[in-house]
Parts: structure tokens; sequence; C-alpha cells
């Protein structure tokens, strides 16, 4: 039967399970990815699974979220990474040395391999043609560790590119135009692979932008074919070797369709506060701009960055603009200096940051009060940006030159007015550097790890009872993102490795009183409406509740990572059968799930809850390992039981 | 009388009093400096004035300190700086375009000038033969509105330099000389004034070095001759029409004498954590380094950047080791880029920060626990860095890059192992570029000045009662700094706008309890040893203390700017008439000064106080002018009521 990419890859990695959509899978993984904000803890969870080094075929640890370094901690955090990394047989890539997307592919993707990442924006690696999956960091330790990733089998989308990307036109339209189209819930569940006539006429680094924000479609994953475009990237970088090719084959069929003529895309905008909420920039033209923001975790790329480079060169950014440029990695920055590009931003205007996350992730770069903020991110949701009410709109790199140099919205065709498009193209060999990256060593028996006092080891949970009573906490709406679970933030990302310590920032911004009032409650519930948990994989959504006492979540639906990541550490994630039933709950009231223990023993999947007196039904939709896990009371005891997770 | 350059333009500067040693003296201001940390609180005093425009030469405001923006208080500081220099015709430097001193000294700088700067490094300006001065806020609003500023005058101590520096040796190797003989209290009540035929072997930005570090010696100011290097440089950046000879006279005379030759100083380097604590680098040879920063205050021009680069190219930098640069400016980093150094840093594994402070005020970049960081700034107080207990060496770039290269402190002399010394010159002529500068608009009226709710107005302060009776808050040491005092660092320093807000953290570091105790108590004292207020000059380790109830410091001795800011904000300042009178303090006592405001009407030098039943002589060494703020409670009533500081 002729097959698609994401099937080939799929097949070629499966453990156990059958590729029936919505049933469980495991699959083999080749690659992990951990960054330094999930990262710490993601460590401490494989160093206490006793391993003297990592079982896949490569391991990175990137620093690229804590680089303000505002007291010790953020160096403490890089001193224990750097040192676990050697210790256990991991590519660490230093402080400055880039965005971790950006840099695994330029130095490490491989094509068909499949790469788990404790960062929502894995799936960045689908550029290179590998098959990327964002997960907890509990997920990647234990892929560390040898084990296989278990998920529900995703469908595979296929959506058609035909024609070719108009001037001032680029991928992160195409992105846009996918979430104009599908929401930030259309890619629920989904593996979205790119094929047609027009994936040809899309670099690397402009798929890899549209693999990063398949996340924020909420897809488990996006991949592109492995083809001439793909090996010209990897002999740029020097590892021609690595390339083989990857297509589908002829008449291969999908699940669901989609189609995009690239000719006909114009520049698209994402307006606050979601990154689905796509707009025409033509439509919001005018609106004055206070802050603009190239770089960091997508859109950071050598073509990226070049091309605002060709466009600032000679202008001037707007008196009222500040305008950034956080590079996605070192290598970027060194080939953009080596051809010229540094003087021209300078000179321009533009600020010229460090290669990282930084006001990505809140870390830094935040907006003033009612300040408009145009950003290359892949993310706008509420407060992110670490100013509240705060204003971030979505945009391409050529979207973003041409309101530096206006000062207000522009749409960039109008920049035709004073340059031709430069049309810039990755260079065909790239200026290369790896002296940001510590490869692994053979004998690591004499290196010791670094821990500060801020790395705080992982808190004991208590298995599942055999009958649980709880008390809502909160009542919450539709869209909960993990940025209002858990901020991140310059102020709360140090704390990550310090579970009493983050905890106190749960809900922060939305419901300040929550961690003292859930503490009070004991052991206690939070009922939520659709897509709770979107956005970042951070699994300190689940671990900073459950150690604030919550033991069961119930909401209309889920978002992938975040539900794995309940289970990962012990809270029931329930769904209403019926959605009805999501208002009888009330902030401070008890319910009751009487034998729990023995409801989620029998394997049902329909659970009996018991609130004001009526009995409802919500669905558990496990596997039967993740019913173990729950019953631990979280995969760490499952796994330290000698089980198998 | 053959004249000294420092009588020279003294005397072209003086509006009132006579030129002897101690007694007060008025100078005539041309150019004002205000950063954004320190003018944020300026610029609200100079609002108050109620004047449409500042009335010097020129005025400027750089943004340079508060870049982290972690959330909308930076940037709301930034916008607020600019709208109102836009309103009253002083030049804006952007955020990114660099450090004031620099920017200064690159754009605006002219020999034989006086410069007034609410930044203690002020005198960074003596390396173009400007009389620069550090001062507190509110002195340099009140320069900005007209007012001359007064002070007692200066001895001037002429430090003759012979010889020329030997090879990996320079300017900041000259001025830790100084610190290691005269320690950071030789410089009190000084201008020092550097002369002899060593003078022409130093450029003009290592004069500027050893200007901005006698803020270290606690000097008034320093200064060098305005001579054919002075001139080089005002043509290599565009601006030789400034330039004019200001040279001693033949056989002129100084209060005071010293001499250096210069060929025969080695590396040296001043170990935690005082900026005197000065040995030779190869006393401390071998130490483990962790952190590296070059730039910021000091030793961030053209030749000392690019000194890093040539001995950075083809090295790396060693694996423990986090190697940082901050650029003086954006001019200087656009030089550095325009001749490839941007590149050979990033090869070796270097961290390019924008232009601005950063970690020389704590604003990032802060060690970890226990970690040696080796940074080019021109302090090393106690938990400047943002991390307690750190320990931070001030070196030269020489040594820094040596450092870097051998992950071990390390005598740069050793570098001729490597390659021959690259002499580094500052270019002929610059690459220019003002687009991080906003200057002076003839027309105003239109232009509204924009405050954030972190820009609170200031607060009121009553004049002095009949009799004090106060209880004593602490009892501190010898060599207390404005950073004990005031903590800055990315926590505190976006409360500058805000008194009531960062009072909270005075003595934060060393005395946590201070502010509750200060505000229980009511009216408070502080006791303290000798040079009480050294280091920056931030005028809010005078504010914040008067807003918890301060209202008398007594000690050993005070430094010359907090004395000021004392006696600006309505905290009397008292110096024990017999220090052995220290011992009879005891924090929580009371004691009291019966008829103050009568003592200090009449003019009294010495004033009683009781304590313990014990009748205590205390001075109270101020001008007529001063007698007269303290009883008004404060400068800003003084004027407000009318009268000309």
């Amino acid at each position: 039967m002729a097959k698609n990419v994401a099937t080939k890859v799929l097949e070629s990695h499966l453990a156990e399970g059958e590729l029936i959509p919505g049933k469980e899978i495991s699959l083999t993984i080749d690659h992990t990815l951990l960054q330094d904000a999930t990262g710490t803890m993601a460590m401490l969870e494989f160093i206490a699974m006793g391993l003297p080094r990592v079982k896949v075929d490569l391991a990175a640890q990137y620093i690229d979220h804590n680089l303000l370094q505002t007291d010790y901690k953020n160096a403490d955090d890089h001193a224990f990474l750097t040192s676990a990394a050697m210790k256990f047989g991991i590519h660490l890539s230093k402080p400055g040395n880039g965005v971790s997307h950006q840099v695994h592919l330029e130095r490490f993707g491989v094509p068909g391999k499949t790469l788990l990442g404790a960062d929502s924006h894995t799936p960045t690696a689908a550029g290179l043609s590998m098959l990327a999956i964002g997960a907890g960091g509990l997920d990647v330790a234990l892929a560390m560790a040898g084990h296989s990733f278990s998920l529900p089998c995703p469908k595979i989308m296929g959506v058609k590119l035909t024609g070719k990307l108009p001037e001032w036109v680029s991928g992160k339209d195409v992105i846009l135009e996918m979430l104009r189209r599908h929401t930030v819930k259309g890619g629920v569940g989904k593996i979205i692979e790119y094929y047609g006539p027009g994936v040809a006429t899309l670099s690397v680094t402009d798929r890899a932008t549209i693999g990063n924000m398949g996340a924020e479609l909420g897809a488990t994953s996006s991949i592109f074919p492995s083809d001439e475009r793909t090996r010209e990237f990897l002999v740029s970088q020097g590892r021609g070797e690595c390339w083989s090719p990857l297509v589908a084959d002829e008449g291969a069929l999908y699940d669901e369709y989609d189609e995009i003529d690239l000719s006909s895309l114009q520049p698209l905008i994402a307006c606050p506060s979601s990154p689905d909420n796509v707009v025409p920039v033509a439509d919001v033209a005018g609106v004055k701009v206070d802050q603009v923001l190239v770089g960091s975790s997508v859109n950071s790329s050598f073509r990226d960055l070049m091309t605002v480079c060709r466009v600032l060169e000679g202008q001037r950014v707007a008196p009222g603009v500040s305008f950034h440029i956080n590079p996605g990695s070192r290598q970027v920055l060194e080939n953009v200096a080596d051809q010229g590009g540094i003087v021209s931003l300078l000179m321009a205007g533009a600020i010229i940051h460090q290669s990282g996350c930084l006001g990505c992730i809140g870390m830094g770069q935040a907006p003033g009060t009612n300040q408009i903020s145009l950003r290359t991110f892949p993310r706008n949701f509420p407060g992110r940006s670490g100013t509240k009410d705060d204003k971030v709109y979505l945009c391409s790199p050529e979207t973003a030159a041409a309101a530096g140099i206006h000062g207000v919205i522009t749409d960039p065709r109008r920049l035709g007015d004073i340059k031709s498009y430069p049309a810039v193209q990755n260079p065909e060999r790239y200026l290369l550097d790896d002296s940001g990256i510590i490869y692994p060593l053979e004998e690591t028996d004499n290196i010791e790890i670094i821990t500060g006092p801020n790395i705080v080891s992982f808190p004991d949970f208590e298995p599942l009872p055999d009958n649980l009573s709880v008390k809502v906490v909160s009542v919450l709406g539709d869209n909960i993102t993990t940025d209002h679970i858990m901020p991140a933030g310059n102020k709360v990302l140090p704390l990550r490795s310090n579970i009493p310590a983050i905890s106190e920032h749960v809900f922060e911004q939305i419901d300040p009183d929550f961690p003292a009032r859930a503490r009070g409650f004991g052991n206690g519930a939070i009922i939520a409406g659709e897509n709770y948990g979107q956005g970042s994989s951070r699994e300190h959504a689940a671990i900073a509740p459950r150690y604030l006492g919550i033991r069961v979540k119930i909401a209309k639906s889920f978002a992938r990572i975040h539900k794995a990541n309940l289970v990962n550490f012990g809270i029931l994630p329930l769904v209403f059968k019926d959605s009805a039933d999501y208002g009888r709950f009330q902030a401070g009231e008890d319910f009751s799930i009487p034998d729990v223990r023995k409801q989620i023993k029998s394997g049902l999947s329909e659970l009996r809850v018991f609130v004001g007196g009526v009995e409802i039904i919500t669905l558990l939709d496990v596997s039967d390992r993740q019913r173990q896990e729950l019953l631990a009371g979280g995969t760490l005891n499952f796994v330290k039981s000698g089980s198998k997770p």
C-alpha cells in the first residue's frame, strides 16, 4: 500500500501497538531534546532512575531559556545541567549557543528519525523531515533511559501545497493561514504532513517555521518530506552524509485533507492574544507599534534575520520603535555577521541580543503599559510577554521589518516602494562553529554533578487512595493554557528545579490566591472547559498543582501533552461525558469519587462522580499502563516500583 | 602664576567662592548627564521646578541601566524619559545605544567644559579633558535648571606619568596601581590631574578608563590635558572642530604629588570585594574562573574590545568559562563588527550582549553559587553582582581574555607564548552612527510626557523640627557603600521612580528588617564608621532612608556625594568630633539633639547630641546654603520656597 511520510516514520519506529488512530502506540525514540526550563526537573528525574548513561542515539541538553542571570539561580542551573550532561553522555549546548530548535536543526537533526523534546516547539525539526514530538520532561527522561514513548496513534492530515510564495510572503504566513483555518484546536490528535509540488519551493528553515507553529494548532507533530532541499541544507551544514530521501509513495492517502495554494497567500498577522486570531496584515495596517522583536523560537534563521538586514539596510527604525533581534543560534549570528548584516542592523538602530529564547518566554523584553508589540514569535497568549494586559501580534520577519521602518503595522508588500524583495537564500555553505557545544565524553566517572541550593529533589507523591473526596479549588473556562496554570517569565522560570517554591506561582496571573486555597483544602480539584492545558509542554503545570494537593481535573477536553503530564504526576484527567455537567460544579464545593481505585483497576472508561447529591459520568480515556501509573500516584512511583512505564 | 589644568577649568567656571581647598565654591555647569536609574527621579525633580527647557549648553539623558524589561516598568521608564527629554530639549540616547560615559565621550564631550552627571563614573570624561563630576540626581536637575553646582573646593593632586606601558599592560592597570597605593579613600576631596611625558602615550580611551575609576579612589574628579591625542580622537569622531588645547603651564604646582613610571607597571587585579584590594595578577594566577565579563562602564571602548577580539581570534574560550562581552556603545560594536571582530568573538565562544551597563550594575549576568567572576568593570563591592557572597575580581581586558582562554586567572603576558601583543589602536576615523540618539527639537509644545503607573511623584518631606528625638535603627562599620544602603540590580532598579516601593529594599542585603524597624521607630538615626556612603552616586540612598524616617546619620566620615545627597533630602550628616564616641551608640537606643534648628541656624560647626545621659560633640561641616536646605527639610523644599539653592 502506498504510504505517506508520517506513516513510514511511525512504522519504522513502532515498538508496540497498531497504527489505528486513537489507539495507544509506543514509539522508539532516536533523539531527545531538553532545554533548561524543563530540563532541570527532567534531569533530576533521569538521575532518579540511576542509569550511568543515556540510551538513545543522541541526547541534547540546551541552555536557552534562563539566560538573564538576575541572581545565582540561573548560573547554578547552567552548572548543574552542564555537569549532568557531561556525566551521562548528553550533548550540551551552552548558554548563548542558541535556541534548541534552531541548533538541533543545524547540528543534529537527521531525516526520518524520531525526536522527543521537553518543549512544545520540538516539531521545528519537521523542517528536516524528523518526526519530532513535544512531551513532558518525565517522558523525555524515560526516553533518555531507553524507554519507548507512548501516545494515542495520531491521524495523518495531508496538506497539499501548490504554487510558490509571492514576494514579501514567507513560511510564517503559511502557518498563520493554517491557524486562521483550523484554530488552536484544529491539529489535536494529528500529525500534519505537507506534500505536493509547493513543498520543493520552501527552504528547510521555512519548513521549520511551519513545523514549529504546528504546536499552536495543537498538533501532535508536523512533517515534511526529505528531498533535494533537505539534502542542500545538510550539505550547507557540512552534514551531507546524514541525508537520506523520505517521500510519500505515489498515491499515498491521508486521514484528512487540506490544500494551500502558496501563490495566493498574502502577509498575515495574529492579533492579541491567541495565535489563531489571524487577519491579513492589511486589515490592521496603521496601528502604532512600540516594540518589534525578531527571532527566538521561530523565524530566527539566517534567511529570516538576513531578510530583516536587507530590508533595514540604509533605512532607520522609526523613532518611537524599539527594534530587537534575538538570533536563533550563534551560527546564525556568525553567518549574518560574516555577510555584513550586523552593521546594517546596528546602523538602522536595531538592538542585537545574545542567541536565545529571551522575550519569547517572557525572559525580559516585556512591553510597557498599553504598548503594542509585534513579534515573529510563535505565541501571544495573554501575559506571556511579562506584561499584564499585553497587546502582542505575531507576524513574519518581513512584516516585522516593515513595522520597524514605518512605526505602524504595515503590509510588507508596501516595502516594494523603497526596495526590491531581497529574496534571501540560506548559505550554500554555512560558516560552521561548534564552540558552544560540549560533546559527550567516553570516560565520565570523574565528573561530579554540581547542584546549587535552588536544585531541590523531586517531592514524594502518595498513591491514589481507595476513595477520593476533593474540594473544587477553581472552575475555569475554555482554552486555559499552561502559561495560565504555571507562568514562565524571569521571576518564575528560575524556580523550575524547586517544586515547593514554584508552586506558589500556580495561576498567579488569573487567580493569585489559588496556592493558599488549594493547600487549605487538602485534596483539591480543578474544573475546566475545552482544550485545557494547551500551549507549552511544561510538566510543572501538572507537578506544581499536584504538590498543592490537586488530585483530579475534570474538563470538557484536554490538550494532549498536558493530559499526559497529569497522568505522569498522578492527577486524574477526567472528561465530562455530558458537557452540561460542567455547570454543576462550584468553587469551594466538595465532590467524591467512591471506589476510585477499584473503578480504575477494573478498566472502566466511565467513572462515577458524585457532586451535590447527583451522580454524573466522566470519561477516563487512558491506556492500561497509564491506569497503573495513576494508581501508583504517578509514573516515577510506578517506575521506582520496578515496572516498565 | 603657572596653573595646572584643573585650576584653569575651575577658574573659568567659578560662579561663587574662592579656590581655597575645603571652602565651598560654586561652578557653572556646561553639560549634564542623566542615566535611567538615577534619571527618572531627577527628571521628576526637574519637572517639579516648572521650567519649559533645560538651561545648559548640552543636557543628555541616557538609557543604559534598566534594559532587562522583565515587566512593564523598564519600558514605561524608557517612554517617560524619552518623552521628557524631547519635551525639555535634552539629547536622548536610546536603549541599546550604549553606556552614558562611552557615548558622551564619543558624541558630546568637549575639552575644558564642565560636566555634572548623576552617576559616580561621570569622570570618565576626564579622558577628553572635561572636568566631570558625579553628583546626586537633584544636583543635576538643578544644574539643568541653570543653577551652578556647589561643592567644597577640592585639592589638586598631580600624578606625573613617565615612560610607556609595556605590552599586555593597559589603562586599567594604571588606575589599579593608583587604587593599590591610595585605597578607596585616597582621592576624597581631590581632583586627580595626570601630567608628564607619559600622558601622550595613552589614548583618550585609556585615559577615560583611568578617569572612570578615579571614582573608586573617592576622588571628586580626575582630569587629563587636552593634547594631540585628544584632537586625534575628536577628529576620529568627526568632531575635530570641538578640540582646543588645554595643558598645564610650565612649572605649574599641585597640592599633592605622586608619580607612576608606566614602564614599570605589571598586570594588576583587584580581588574580592573592594576595588583597592589590588595585587599583581601573577600573585593569584591559577585560580579557577567560571565567568568573564568584558565591557560595561569601563574598558568597553573599541581598543578594549578589539584587543579581546585579537587575543581570542583562532582560540577557544575554556569549556568551564562563560565569556561575555558588553559593548560600551552601539558605535563600538559597529566598529568592531566592521573590522570582523564579531565573528572572531563568536567563533571563540564568547557571548555578545546589547550595549549597556548590564552586569556592571547587577542587571543580570550574576555568577552562580561559589563561582569566581573576572570583570573589567570598575566595582566589585559585595553583592553588587546580584549574588550574595560573590567573588568578583576586577582586571584589564588583556587579563580577562587570558583567563577566558586558560580557564584560570593568568598573567596576560603569558599570552605572548601564543601570539604577539595586538597593540590595538582606536580607529583614525570611526564608522559613525547616531541612529540611537534623538536630538533636541525646537518646537516641543505638542509633546506629552508619558507616565506609567510605576512613576510616582516625589514624596513631601517635613522641615526640621525645633528639637530632634530619634532612635538608632542601625550601627554600622566602615566603608558602607551606597550598594549596601540602596541595592541596585534587576529587582530594585525598576523602582527608582517609586520611592514608597524602593524604600522597602533599604539595607536589604545586610539588614533586611531595616525598613520595618525604621518605620516602627518614627524618627530614626544611623550610626556609621569611616567613609560612609562610598560608591555610586545614587540619591535614593538618601531619599529612601528619609522616607523611612531617618533624620540624622552620625559617622566617622562621609563620602562626598552621599553627604551632599543627605543634605539635599534633609538628613543631618554629622561627624563625630571624637571617634571614640562611636562606641556610645547602640541599636534601638534613643538620643536627642535639643534646639537643633537653633543650633544649625546659629552657624555653629559643633552640634551637641545627648546619648545615654552624656553630651557628645558632633561636627556639621556644611555651607550656609546647606544649613538653609537642612532647616527646610531638603533642597526641593528650599527651592520651592523660592530660594536659590
